[in-house]
């Protein structure tokens, strides 16, 4: 198996390859540049590092949503190109599993909550314990959330990018039950990608698509669409 | 603080950006080039990709040993010039620590055992359970080292570049204790350096040090020495 993971879901873009069990190499950008003008370069410079051609892939795996639909898009547009044009399948992925797997949720006991921030209050939600999703991926006001998690009575870990911006929030509804995960383990990576598809490839359980087949888990709608409705319902 | 991690001691070559709570940029790459050719072009481009210029620079974090002497000594020599060059501090880290800190020992109630091998059946270890040091580091018989884990009765969790040439040792020894770090989390990263050392700054516990007085921790005395002593006590 030599696998591509790509990442382009939210503020960082990251390319990594898997190979012989390991992630061989990676880049990660937090966002200077638009993912559009750097996504490619870092697909190119891991294979080029690694010395290896793009006809060794064997799989390219991509966070699929929810996230940014911009990025989201550009991640799609060029894992379809690269697996249409090599004849290789992809494997598509939650974005907020890659998150939890990302930060160690198959090492901790705690209840794992990936965040992302999703505007006016709301985060893009879901939670794990040992591996088992416990709240399923969903669009919440982050208040609502708080005090689901806190209902538990365990102690929860969090990652993604709206793991520091609502920390206050989270910290007061679960106080000694609030942990935020170390910094170099909180936000996306190809790397988890890559190494989470290969852990399902390994175990019979990886879903594969063809390029044209892939489709985005927005888990709302574009604000675009949001507002064109508002404005039929106004009528 | 805006701190460059920098990892070269075994067979991953690394580089990482940390600014405002982040890893803003990371290059990693296990080894098909030497580090000496690797390593300043990864720094370099972190840099550029996060576009800050070497002069924004506050630290340089570096893992000191255990590891390869080669790649200690290149990674040493590289932190050492950028750190007298712009004048800052050197935060010198536990190659080991490192290796246990990337794999989640903050988010695991495992005792976490990193292992990098040492050759001749020996390997480089230390044991961390809830943060603190319970097996300093040391050079170590892999067999010897997996009876004193076994007597602790507790679940282990084993990364770094040995830990999959002596799980069968080890899986062995320990039954359903054994626990292997994933992929993504099991080897060196440079990000999981600059975190490490962040969180120690954060902390007041980091361990400043200038370029000049930088040393490293082989743990055991270069080849080329051990085989000059053995010939000096032969006569």
């Amino acid at each position: 198996m030599v696998l591509l993971g790509i990442e382009a879901a939210a503020k960082v873009a990251g390319a990594a390859l898997y190979a012989d069990g390991h992630i061989i190499a990676e880049h990660r950008l937090e966002g200077t540049l638009t993912h559009s003008e750097t996504l490619m370069p870092m697909m190119d410079a891991v294979l080029k590092e690694a010395g290896r051609g793009p006809e060794a892939l064997t799989y390219i795996a991509l966070t699929t949503g929810p996230g940014s639909f911009t990025g989201l898009r550009i991640g799609a547009a060029t894992a379809k190109g690269l697996a249409l044009g090599l004849g290789i399948p992809l494997i598509p992925l939650s974005t907020l599993e890659v998150l939890a797997y990302g930060a160690g949720s198959s090492i901790t006991s705690m209840v794992c909550v990936p965040i992302m921030d999703a505007r006016r209050g709301q985060v893009y939600a879901a939670a794990y314990h040992n591996r088992q999703q416990i709240l399923e991926p969903q669009a919440i006001a982050a208040q609502e959330l708080a005090e689901q998690l806190k209902a538990l009575h365990q102690p929860c870990l969090f990652m993604g990018d709206a793991a520091e911006l609502y920390r206050p929030l989270f910290q007061k509804a679960l106080l000694d039950d609030y942990h935020l995960a170390p910094s170099h383990l909180r936000e996306l990576r190809a790397g988890a990608s890559a190494a989470l598809a290969a852990e399902k490839v390994e175990k019979g359980q990886a879903v594969l698509v063809k390029g044209s087949e892939l489709t985005l888990t927005y888990l709302r709608k574009p604000q675009a669409e949001r507002e064109r409705e508002a404005a039929l319902h106004a009528h």
